[in-house]
């Protein structure tokens, strides 16, 4: 097992990281601590997730009220939360009481968002399975939902009180998805840990990629840039490397070509390229980024031309310039502002595919 | 004018009390600072309001954005939440604008919620319009939205950034209103300062009553209180006094008969004698408390005898007890906590018109 502890000023919490830690029952005795005794335990998850694991995990842990929402992206909506609100008032959650969230991103964001309004805050335990979310999302406490006109525009900075991860989880998870998770481990070793990126680059594909160990390095690297940063004021940027054109991507399909991470994938090419253009980043870069992202199946064919429209409607944006996330070389990212302008000019010069 | 200050780990804020501010054109040299440069400012506030100040309020500022919700309880849930978050979409809010609230308690806890969830976080400046608003609301950072299932149970812990009050607002507050405000300067007055009860019992009725001092005053109160309990914990359950008999009278008529003040007015009234009844409230205080409502025509003959079935439904009831707010006397109040059982039976002895 490994243990990370990540202090915030809103608490310190533990990441515990272990495989087989579900199937043998671990849930209850470690969640249970954080409710008040006789207090209500609900458990959110998605519909594919709970026909998987919740026959599991009503065995183990009974008490807790299953709150199941439909999977995907087009949940993580204010009508849904409305729903879930309204299953907390019908299962008495109250302040005393815990908040699980059991399943992928959408869960996680939704559950953590949910559990920081009700009452102004119940204690929320985060229980990843898929890699994208153990990785990333459900560490650092950023939680929130989609409105019609944008991604994660309503959200709050929620801490959770302990993070559980099992990668055996990950034997389920559809390829397409585990290879998304991926994109975001590249990315972490890119921008903070050259072995950590190397070892992925050089490493057979598949699942078994994704270590205890190598999941624990991503969230020590992502443990100490959140504790340096808790409210995104600025290193917390550096985890968005690939992010400003990966979203801005996201928004050009209207969500629907690409995954967040293969999205992330084309931004971490068209990152790694422009910085070489700029001459910031170490030459070589971009066909090293390629070479592992090939590995996974994450090299996708994709323009950056048309891409700064979307760049401008990006919430992170103020202005007339972006704050853009370069390496200096693989494990060493900075922030790098870019008027609008020069930009548009230098994304105007090449595909990602060049 | 007088000039609170208010530490909390979020922020340390101003409150300034000045009648005359805003005819004078004192927001925008006050709040502008909050908004970086360049930035968007959106001012929510109600049709009432609006039609009274909106020609006064862009006349002096005229760059910042009016949201205008319908006045009114009705307003406090997730669709208009939803509404406000596309006007902010729509106005181009980043995290470096500011939200300004300016009316009462319904469009303070609203645009402070909205504020709160807008990108995680952006500041909110309070102008309290009411008195409700301006000795309680706005100050201490509870924002808010009902659902079906009851009022304010989604929400966050949200600092102002600043909180502007101008008592010359309340010439235009309906009485009834006003009334209702003064129903929690008495309950200010009762939990921590005699000589502010006394001022309040012995004053002639009507809008001078709240003075720029007495106002003042209740915000230093509240102030010393959410300073030592930000998260309401403990101590601050004490600005609850009269609030768990109020909030069940109102559910029981369902909102309808009686104004919040004048629910917590009969709440007052019911924890006077409750405390008598169990011997640890000074004899005669309920006397006082009667003399002083009846003042501002805040004395009502409301039965005790059937509200507990309404306490089991508040969110701050845990399992079999609830801790209920006494007085010792007249400026001095204290945590009581009560089994169920014990409440019935004593609220079944009486009636609170005794």
């Amino acid at each position: 097992m490994e243990k990370i502890t990540v202090k915030t000023s809103q608490r310190a919490y533990d990441v515990l990281v272990e495989e087989g830690f579900f199937v043998d029952g671990g849930i209850p005795g470690q969640v249970r601590p954080f409710a008040k005794p006789g207090e209500r335990v609900v458990c959110i998850s998605d519909r594919i997730v709970w026909e998987l694991y919740g026959a599991r995990f009503r065995e183990q842990f009974p008490e807790a009220a299953p709150v199941l929402i439909e999977p995907g992206e087009a949940s993580k909506n204010l009508a849904v939360l409305g729903g879930v609100f309204d299953r907390f008032a019908e299962e008495h959650l109250s302040r005393g009481g815990l908040v699980i969230a059991f399943g992928g991103g959408v869960v996680g964001d939704l559950a953590g968002f949910a559990a920081a309004c009700w009452m102004r805050g119940v204690p929320v335990v985060q229980i990843p399975t898929t890699l994208l979310a153990m990785i990333d999302s459900s560490v650092g406490g950023k939680t929130a939902v989609d409105i019609p006109a944008g991604k994660n525009l309503v959200g709050a900075f929620h801490q959770p009180s302990l993070v559980l991860i099992d990668p055996a989880f990950l034997a389920t998870l559809p390829e397409r998805e585990f290879a998304s998770g991926m994109a975001e481990m590249l990315k972490t070793g890119a921008i903070k840990s050259a072995p950590l990126f190397n070892a992925l680059a050089e490493t057979p594909q598949g699942v078994h990629a994704a270590t205890e160990a190598r999941i624990a390095d991503c969230i020590r690297i992502k443990r100490d840039v959140v504790e340096a940063d808790e409210f995104e004021g600025g290193l917390r940027k550096l985890l968005n490397f690939g992010h400003t054109f990966g979203h801005a991507i996201e928004v050009k399909y209207g969500y629907s070509k690409y995954t967040h991470g293969e999205a992330v994938a084309c931004g971490l090419r068209i990152a790694c390229a422009l910085g070489e253009r700029l001459g910031v980043t170490e030459p070589g870069t971009a066909a090293r980024m390629d070479q592992a992202l090939s590995r996974y199946g994450l090299l996708f064919e994709e323009s950056a031309a048309d891409l700064l429209s979307f760049i401008r409607g990006d919430k992170k944006a103020v202005l007339h310039s972006v704050d853009v996330i370069l390496l200096r070389r693989i494990g060493e990212a900075f922030v790098h502002p870019m008027e609008f302008d020069e930009l548009e000019a230098r994304l105007s010069e090449f595909a990602c595919d060049e």
